[in-house]
């Protein structure tokens, strides 16, 4: 097994059974580096549902992609052996099923020593990577690209939906609150609960104003991760409603794809365990570009997991 | 309080707070005949997420509706006072405290000797309404259009999802099955555990041939309700995907909103106490005509309890 | 100048200037027999606008036309000269400015002893043809495909909207109405002051029932229209919204594109001085398929002219 | 009464009847601050019709509406008692009835001393709204955001169409020209009488270079409207099609979201007596961004007017 | 291998890789019976393109098939090994090197003793099938569901287009004309070289006015295709734009899904050498009931295969 | 013949037949300087097609146009005389036919003495342009916005795809690489054959970091084209995904639209022989802010050859 994508070269990008990149699609214990895994489920969103559809459309816009990294100078394919092992299996109808087929899904991966990158789904998915990546790894450095700080409180009497997952992971030591960061943050707020939260526990919290009042300074000043096991979760409403329209919670005045590859390149992490990318609901984007930049975004993580390796 | 809709010739259909039919917005304990209440839930669906759009959806185009009714003969606006209850409060993370929520509230409505007509939300909203209804009437006949017999087993290690309230209503005594009917019904099934029960319980099953061979006999074998309690479950994919794509999961060859028309009014109906219109997904409706035939089925069971009255 | 369309054999459809089924663009003083003419207004309209964009889509979809009508057994390019005469001037500021540009409009075109088949905009913009029509024919006998009545009295203290044609061209003397006819007529309906019009003088309703309870009773039993100048005004919204979603007001249990097309084959005109197709709304319409019935309409109407000659 | 908004929380923001901000709905006489309040007319535009459902669809997306402002810190709802008053009472036919029944309902709103922000409609409809401003207040100051200059001559022989009103209020000496401000203006122009209007009359032009040239000095050098009674008119037009694509002439090349948010944060109008959002047009939004920068924009007007106060 | 495809009660319908209805996706030298395979191109339509994209959406749409067929009382799983062999070669830029491939690919398939279905792709990918199968079967018997005749000539110079696959097969003698069959044909047409084709060659073409004239008799006239070699070739436009409006070139007056279902029910075919289906174009299908439709008619000849066996 | 477009102020801009900016339609031969033309051709993508119909699609949306250019300082119409020459012959089925016939189109019109502005199409119809262009000329310099660099080998065997013009312009010495600019460009890439191209022929290849590092720098360090002869070729994809969307193979982190308008003001050019804009896709524009930013592209187009004569 190769591990090369289907060439475009010999069979039109539109041809073809749909798989990440036009990757292999490979049992779970073959002998890739990194499986990129879909996990379809959507029943923690407040307001659109729609991100079970995620895997499947972000799996036919990546016939779009292409392996060589302009800037950093590498084709992730000569790097990595990267797979598509297929979908987390989930249950729409209750989150705590889901919660339960996730843990054994993931710890088994991770037993295998495999690096993984999950294509959500709404962000109460990734609570259940943390817990497994913990276990595995010890505590975790995150890094959260996000318009919410996702510390809320529970709602409607439930503690986990898809606002809550930071405020979890500090509570249940699976992350560093003080050194994760999040990144493209705004207003509006509820304001008490969840900007305490992130205060109380020294999160970094980094805004679009903190990105905009001077790029490349804030991109000097970004943490190092260094070799510490860390974590990217990449809520695609980071971006703003104008690139990614099709997502559960648009928030005006966001990041825009540009902003969001450049701060991909300039981050310092030696040691990316697992990342994920939520949130993209496709039946809310018409002209399909939040899947397309869910691809992109998908493209730049695997090229740290290349260099980190 | 008149329960008068907004006239559309003083006012343009297209302004104004949107309520159901234009309707006044009375809390639930107000002294209307008929409260049509939301019931905005979708966790329980197995394929397209989006039914708890549809009451805010169904509101709105059911700006568009008329009260007289051409064959029937009189105006329903003249014949019962009709309000917008609102809708129930609902927990997406969660069915189970849906369904709590739902009972609180639909028991609290009957005992105010109300009938309702509840906007769903997906096909599992369905059965609280039944063992609500069931508690104050005793048993129900049901009458049930759909593609599905929703006689499945559970899924995913789920029993109630929504496509199993017309088991769990046999099975709980909550309705007749053998003087209950499904209408709209059509293949492919899954074959044996769906069919079998229906016809263990003797549930009289018609499919769109059925309708179709011969549809002024249809229409006059239909069973005669009479006085018994009787509930009326509208699944709107009982339609075709040409009247109604904006579903959970359509099912091509059903039935003409015409046919379904004719079929409602020649229903021998006197004491509907309850009824449901479900599975409106307007994020798949882009033409919004899905909604617009709940609506015109709306009214349909408005003329009914009309005449049960 | 020999009024050809442009061939799809040797331009395929999608190229080339859009005109009325590719035909020459003339000056309204040329020599062609019937001319084709958009009138984009939507000022008239109590709901959904857009109809101003009527005249371009039609244009655009009308290059699918083909002229060789099956059943008449004749090719319209082959027994007409038809031109596409662009649109009369319109101000969709203002419906009297519409009105009175309409009326110099038309009344200059009927001067010079044109056929025409207007292609609206809303169904307010029929009034002024009827009067320019009149005034060249007399009193004309109407027949007139819709969903509603349009007798509705002044709406927002305006006495010309959308629903109001019919009232008015009765009242000012411009149409015949015990010899008119109404097709695709159906409920609900607002009840009294609509229907009692209708009824009062006596103009022939026909409904969507009246159609489907023998199809072909019902084409035999229409009326002979003879030499009679007769004027056809046809609303999309006669056909149901599975086949007409883009249009104004849209009214389930409509007619059918079959259905129409052979009530128009039937229909016995020997002098039908002009025409109309109103109602169809492109953004409303995603799948383009309204845009498509009015081409299809327009086609049977020429061939109607056709015989007429 | 308590003005506060119904807790998403409590009832997810996909259910209940939709108000701005999920306020309370109630009568204009009742006793809030800050009254919004829809004013569904589109009968002025020259293009693309359709904001008449700007007011309905701008309230089903303010559900996703928070009320802590990040930067400002604070919570609009603990500073103002906010209300929808529901919609001004339009006429789709008449834009004469139409501006006679804004000035009953605005004049009687603001005899009642009531602030409010109108949600139009198209920008025919401000030219009402500055006249009973300025009756009540005397001559205002005007913010007015927009790609076009809006003092274009007659058209189609009408005064007052939807790039009007500039020139109108200043001839009518509503506005004083010399102390307003344009923002987000750009051409292609007309090129003589459009310019020369505002050049003559010494109104502050600024053009989408002025912002980018050099963005903190643009923020800085901003007027100080003091105390002066100052009006905001902003037509969503001023963001580029790609923030705003649902509009009815969108101008590539201007403003982003963020640009707009920085520069209404950095207005300084401590009497702020009425604003309006216009422009919105929902039928050609398909992502929904548009309504939903305009809930954006609301939010920050509403902050403009708690700190008026 | 077991041939099965993925259950729904365990695997939610919207996860995993998607193939056509869940099944294997194999070499197309295993040991299933039936193959179902793309054929990814659009390159000879004359009006919209977008056929390329029918495999991969027909594949997503087919998550919700079911097996068991109601009126003919069996599950296809349990009569055929079915699978999914991926896509045929094609080359977008060339009609002639995708037929090359295209004879490469189905001559293998058939030397290997496999009965396909193929899933268009336009319509000019029908006469390599033809070719490659009267080359293993000698000459066909046609069954073809259209709105065009399909026998038109060459245009822009090029023989092969989306409209001549009839002509070709006659003239070539891949099919025996006379005892050919053609279901759903409706005008307009060009008039002269297409009909005279037809009836030249005796083709039994029947209308949409012969379904609907008595639908019974017409099902009960259809020939009787016994043991012949037969090929269904099936254009979705043999359907009314309403059931099926993205495709390349609609016609209003088309056939229902239901009716389409009672013909391939009633056919009489016990050697169904293979079939395709074809023109399905997902990018002009806003609500997917076209590749909903192929769904159905997959399922339907899925079942013609199983009962030739 | 005074070649001014339709006045937006005396006809609607929703009326009359659709050309480009609304100026006269004229034949090839007439007086006019600028001829914009469509090549509506899409035979050549890789992935969605669909530019064939943007010729149609673009000469709607240019309804919107206005002649003064607000920096330019001057009205486009009163410097030139432009015309719509309708659309070159293509033929969808073949791309050897549709260059056969771009040959012979381009090459009388060239020896007409006209300049020209074609509006594609996929990026493949731009090497006939160069070859016509360049046989009148000789040698071009070339300006080609994109975010491909267009360098690609052959691909499925065919060496003329969407992906290749720049590579055959240079082999068959059309165009002076070294004098030539690529603006827009960006990663993903295939990595060595296309960008070993570029490096080995000395074009210009500037990529959006080189756009957003230093803008003002950026514009400053353009070349002079000074009188030599020119040819801009905009492929729409060199902006954002955000920007425009309806492109055949987009890519995030283009470049906005701004950024192309103040780079297109920017360009030292005097002698502009020919353009073109290419991979504009309607069919993935819903909400048609590609084509208008097509049409905006255009108008800069316009006034580079307004001031190159």
């Amino acid at each position: 097994m190769d591990y090369k994508p289907l060439s475009g070269r010999e069979f039109p990008r539109f041809s073809g059974i749909k798989t990440f990149f036009r990757l292999p699609h490979v049992p779970v214990d073959s002998d890739y580096d990194v499986g990129i895994v879909g996990v379809p489920y959507d029943g923690g969103v407040s307001y659109r549902p729609g991100a079970r559809f995620a895997p499947s459309k972000i799996r036919e816009m990546s016939s779009l992609g292409r392996g060589y990294h302009w800037s950093r100078q590498f084709n992730i394919i000569e790097k990595l052996k990267i797979a598509d092992i297929g979908d987390c299996p989930t249950v729409p109808v209750s989150q705590e099923k889901t919660y339960e087929r996730m843990k054994v899904f993931f710890e088994s991966l991770l037993k295998l020593n495999k690096k993984f990158i999950s294509i959500g789904g709404d962000h109460s998915t990734t609570l259940p990577l943390l817990r497994a990546a913990s276990k595995k790894y010890g505590q975790l450095r995150l890094i959260h690209f996000d318009a919410h700080l996702d510390t809320y409180p529970a709602a409607w009497g439930c503690e986990y939906h898809h606002g809550t997952f930071v405020r979890h992971a500090v509570n249940e030591g699976l992350i560093i609150p003080e050194k994760s960061v999040q990144i493209g943050i705004r207003g509006p707020l509820a304001g008490n609960d969840d900007l305490n939260f992130v205060n109380k526990h020294k999160i970094m919290v980094t805004t679009v104003d903190d990105v905009r009042n001077n790029f490349s300074e804030f991109l000097n000043n970004l943490p190092d991760f260094g070799n510490d096991p860390t974590f990217i979760s990449y809520d695609i409403d980071c971006l703003d409603p104008s690139f990614a329209p099709g997502t559960g919670t648009p928030v005006p005045g966001g990041l825009t794809t540009y902003e969001s590859q450049k701060i991909l390149q300039a981050l310092k992490v030696k040691n990316l365990v697992g990342a994920d990318i939520v949130e993209v609901c496709p039946p809310f984007d018409p002209a399909e570009i939040t899947s397309l930049a869910a691809v992109d975004t998908l493209f730049e993580l695997l090229c740290i997991m290349a260099e980190s390796k």
